[in-house]
């Protein structure tokens, strides 16, 4: 495998999904550090040569780009156990992560960086107007969550997929973002799980 | 290949984009239509057999059910030349379809369903004061592609794959949201080459 270099940001949940894929399959990967709040992933170099959409996570493998935090995921564990061997499996391994970023991060991930690293007082009447609709879809989204793994260790298959490292890399830090965990209890005893996979690594800053 | 059956409100780019991945490879899918605008996707029915998430599209195999229309295509093109071969185009080809859902959908897909079949005068005060936001994202986007379009006929690699369909989806009807195709020179000559694919299906409704 060529050399795999990661930009990021160390508070992002989106960013941490690949450093846990990589840890979990024992991939190394450099890591390169930027401060999304002071627009260090919006200057015209990183726009011209990393990301044209100015946003990390971006692995870097060898001198190619590649954006998106659940395509770097795939990228690394493509052909490991971290995909399910049967071809439904992989598909519905996928409509998670779609999940993930159409129901979830854009409800969860956004409250806790609005409340936890932008504070509440600072945010703009129309950032402060989509609060009630962000805290209900992302109750939303964790119910979904509990009533499936209500009956099952894993969201898909009979072990530990990128649906789970995706799903967890938001969820075990929600509360940062007003949620309560204690509410769904199928997915703190998930969360557990994923915990005590070999080769976990926690989340440096939350 | 189990009896495929996709559920589906015609008048959806993310239903349309399954039936064009299944036209563009010659796979048999039957139809049946719900009427998001009438709730027909959150009867109690609906909710416990189909999807708890109570959206549409859902692609059923067998008697399985795949939501997310992006991995409804994954599963009908696993194999296919619709995914490419290299292992970095694959993950690249994913993270064009992550960005659809993440940066593309929500913005313009929204307002085209605003402006076309809730009409702006049934809008909420919410959603009305939505409008600048996502009229701002869904240009930023439509900006991103035509910038990477302006030196290549495809997405991804050398021919057409699941990141051409995604994107094709809700961009070819999005002046119906308001935006103005015109501005995308680059992105207006990609929708001629993907409507000229053999097999290619219109959307019906728009």
């Amino acid at each position: 495998m060529e050399k795999l270099v990661l930009h990021e940001d160390p508070r992002s949940g989106n960013c941490y999904k690949i450093r846990l894929t990589a840890a979990l399959l024992g991939i190394a990967v450099e890591r390169v550090a930027y401060d999304i709040l002071n627009g260090e992933t919006r200057t015209p170099e990183f726009l011209s040569k990393i990301n044209g959409n100015g946003r990390i996570p971006v692995l870097q493998v060898g001198n190619r780009f590649l954006p998106e935090s659940n395509a770097a995921c795939w990228y690394l564990a493509e052909g490991s156990p971290l995909l399910p061997e049967s071809r439904f499996d992989r598909a519905d391994m996928l409509r998670w992560m779609f999940f993930e970023q159409y129901n979830h991060e854009p409800n969860i991930a956004t409250l806790r960086f609005w409340l936890l690293f932008v504070g509440e007082r600072n945010l703009n009447t129309f950032q402060r107007g989509q609060i009630p609709a962000k805290r209900a879809g992302g109750e939303a989204a964790l119910a979904v969550m509990d009533e499936h793994l209500a009956a099952r260790d894993w969201l898909v298959g009979d072990e530990a997929s990128l649906a789970d490292i995706a799903l967890f890399a938001y969820t075990h830090v929600c509360e940062a973002g007003g949620f309560r965990l204690n509410d769904y209890p199928a997915v703190c005893a998930w969360l557990r799980r994923v915990a005590a996979l070999p080769g976990y690594v926690p989340m440096e800053a939350d």
